[in-house]
């Protein structure tokens, strides 16, 4: 575990000046103001957060800095677009803390999907840029607001909000945090909420998953898969069915999943029907398009097709409007008549939708807890929040087995001398993969053409070929 | 309770005649040739049923009859239209039994929704006519076919069919017989399977109902509304809300609906609002229509709702080309986004689907058989075979609270003089009743006629005000 204790701000700020060179991100000055956005709401220097901050214990090596110099690290989504719009900034001001607030150092964050689709416009919770994104995160209450009485400086909590997670503090209303377990680390705890919240109440609520019963996951190796997985494994005698690419059928395998499909070269659907011909009890879809209707068809009497995503839509660094209008095209719409006659169920769940019911979040996380040994993140991997796009990039490249998490912790200054490095080559990268991309192209385009040719040339022999036939039809009237 | 003892069947015959003079049935020389209806299987004269025959310790008052003078009263479905459509007639011969089979002596049978939709063609479950319709009955075995090990001769049983089951002798497979437990009677057992797996299964399965949770439940005091009452009443602290007409509310109110609305003078809409801003868990609804849209809009997130009819449709006696039309215009339609941002679930049930989940339905009925004590069938009245279309209309017309049930208990002498009498009184009150209707559109017609006039004649007026107008802005411009 790394991070226990919170950088040092005077640090920080040097790092920062250094990183923005690399980063090429906006020098602090530039940096948003704060006032405008929603959350978390900042301030200049209000007197309780003051008193507050006084009250707490300095968790931090050197002394609380000064109100006026207090400053932290925040990811910003400066604009929609590919992975680089998300810039690395420094906020100033102490963040006031109004009635039942606290204030988290945050030590590990979680990425989404949702993240992915916010950063290119198709997520309409994230309040528009700039803004910082996330959704859930761990760290340590480092102040709490008038009216908190669950919470206490130093208590070590997890927390899940629509936005603004993605930074090194942040202030949430009391009821969005949950205590940390016992033996459970930072990362785990930052890896459970948006997953574990959207598996528990998939399978449970909508599905209501019983022993015996069958079940697919699409994107297997991915969060939510690997929460269910784990989540389904807590019921007797499930079979699971899971699509991930065949590198990662070992691990999801060990995992849990009974027949791990390799959706790249077989036809799932076919695979499915082989095993289990009566179809599937419950289809958690993230995949939206046609994949929805294909896991409709695979339903039983009284299955529940379960969407919550579109990730389809997602085809490429920035947004690609032909794979959202074919994503939106075939979204799936259904007729209660043909449910009637299936006796079928299709749900519609996004935790980023949810985050008013806070009595239901809060049964569906303790529930998530009491399951604790049962059930274990898998951390993928881990990233500075100076190396947010790459961990953007492994995500949407579907590269991760289990939970990519951003760590608030500064980077050293060798690390970052190599991701300069790094960043050079995935630059000069990509721009072949895009030249090859226009050389594909021009090579296809030329095929097609010569394609319609041919095809010209075959339909006018065959239109040569009718009129011979009517021809010899005609004589043979006339004979 | 009546008809414990099976009716004698020369008696039957005898009466069979005297009902045909009143109800204008077939002969029974044109009753139909049951060879070629798939459901029961009847046949000549098999040995196999004969030898089950003898082994029968004989139920009725006289000896059993010989095998080619086996003759049992069968209501039939003789095509779609009107009340009068399913007819009172007698099938010959000894039904054969498969392996696997027992043959059942019918005591009572229940009417369904599902009955009424037949009779008008509006239901795909239903073989063509000539069929027998009827989904459920209870009576006693009267004989079991090979491999027949969990049933024996004298065991009384509820009977779940796809169809067949209003008859006096029913040939089934023993899956879809279930043990009546002690302390029910014939009527409560035939009320039961139908509302009650369907209002489970709704609940339980597709709605996940937990306390606290707050129901919809239409047509409330109607057979799976009073079900789905009691289901709901099992479970702590469930808010419900029902719509029947206002004479029903004092029975509903006391079956445990917490807030009875009377639709045909209330909006459900505002009065649910108003009691429960945030809307609701769970709506059940058999309308269809545009009461499905209400009942979507109602849900809060998480919520369930569960369409299983299309009551909607039935508007009169006979087919409504208009009423089926329009609840199939209106017939509620939704993508899968609508879902995902509401955090919903739209499911469909209908009984008549899951003819051959015979595992699901066990579940489903030891699981309400193991609540009897918490749950009793409400029957609301009971007729003779001969009734049947006075049992229809009391349904159609929604004059019921709880359950209707057939018995096959043969009609008294009196009885029936009596009913000839009302049968004319009827068809007097029917013609009166059409004849008040056309006198009513003539009415209409003609002050609709006199409206028109009158606003033609004011937006004459108004017209001859506006050129006046005109004229005087015209001065006015002059001046």
């Amino acid at each position: 575990m790394s991070g226990e204790d919170a950088p040092a701000q005077q640090q920080n700020a040097e790092e920062q000046k250094q990183q923005q060179q690399q980063q090429e991100t906006k020098t602090p000055a530039e940096s948003p103001k704060t006032e405008s956005k929603p959350d978390p709401p900042p301030s200049g220097a209000s007197t309780e957060a003051a008193a507050a901050d006084t009250d707490t214990p300095a968790p931090a090596e050197e002394k609380a800095p000064e109100e006026d110099t207090f400053s932290y690290r925040a990811l910003v989504l400066t604009g929609y677009g590919g992975y680089d719009k998300v810039k690395l900034q420094v906020k100033k001001g102490k963040p006031a803390l109004k009635s039942g607030e606290v204030m988290v150092r945050v030590k590990m964050c979680g990425l989404n999907f949702a993240d992915l689709m916010a950063r290119q416009g198709l997520y309409d919770r994230l309040p528009s840029p700039p803004v910082t994104p996330g959704m859930e995160c761990s760290g340590i209450i480092e102040a709490v607001g008038e009216d908190v009485t669950d919470r206490k400086v130093g208590d070590k909590v997890l927390v899940l909000n629509r936005s603004g997670m993605w930074q090194e503090v942040v202030v949430v209303a009391t009821t969005h945090t949950f205590l940390i377990p016992e033996g459970m680390s930072f990362e785990e705890a930052a890896a459970l909420p948006v997953n574990y919240i959207t598996a528990y109440l998939m399978l449970f609520d909508f599905g209501h998953l019983r022993p015996n019963q069958s079940v697919l996951i699409h994107m297997a190796a991915g969060g939510v898969g690997i929460a269910a997985t784990q989540l389904c494994k807590t019921v007797n005698d499930v079979t699971l069915f899971g699509t991930a690419s065949a590198s990662k059928h070992e691990v999801i395998g060990q995992g849990g999943v009974t027949h791990p499909i390799d959706y790249r070269t077989r036809d799932y659907v076919e695979e499915i029907r082989k095993i289990s011909p009566k179809g599937l009890d419950i289809v958690l879809d993230p995949l939206g398009g046609s994949d929805t209707h294909k896991g409709y068809n695979l339903l039983k009497p009284m299955g529940k097709l379960i969407s919550y995503g579109a990730a389809n839509m997602l085809a490429g660094q920035k947004k690609n409007l032909f794979a959202v209008a074919k994503t939106w095209y075939q979204q799936f719409s259904v007729h209660t008549l043909s449910l009637i006659q299936g006796n079928r169920s299709v749900c519609g769940f996004h935790l980023g939708y949810l985050d008013s019911e806070t009595e239901l979040i809060a049964q569906a996380m303790a529930a998530v807890v009491d399951l604790q040994g049962k059930i274990k993140p898998r951390i993928d991997s881990t990233y500075h929040l100076e190396q947010v796009g790459d961990a953007m990039r492994r995500m949407q490249e579907r590269n991760n087995i289990g939970k990519i998490i951003l760590t608030t912790e500064p980077m050293k200054e060798e690390e970052k001398k190599e991701e300069a490095k790094k960043d050079e080559e995935k630059k000069k990268d990509d721009k072949k993969k895009d030249d090859k991309k226009k050389e594909d192209k021009k090579k296809d385009d030329a095929k097609k053409e010569e394609k319609k040719e041919e095809k010209k040339k075959e339909e006018a022999k065959k239109d040569d070929k009718k009129a011979e036939e009517k021809k010899e039809e005609a004589k043979k009237e006339e004979n």
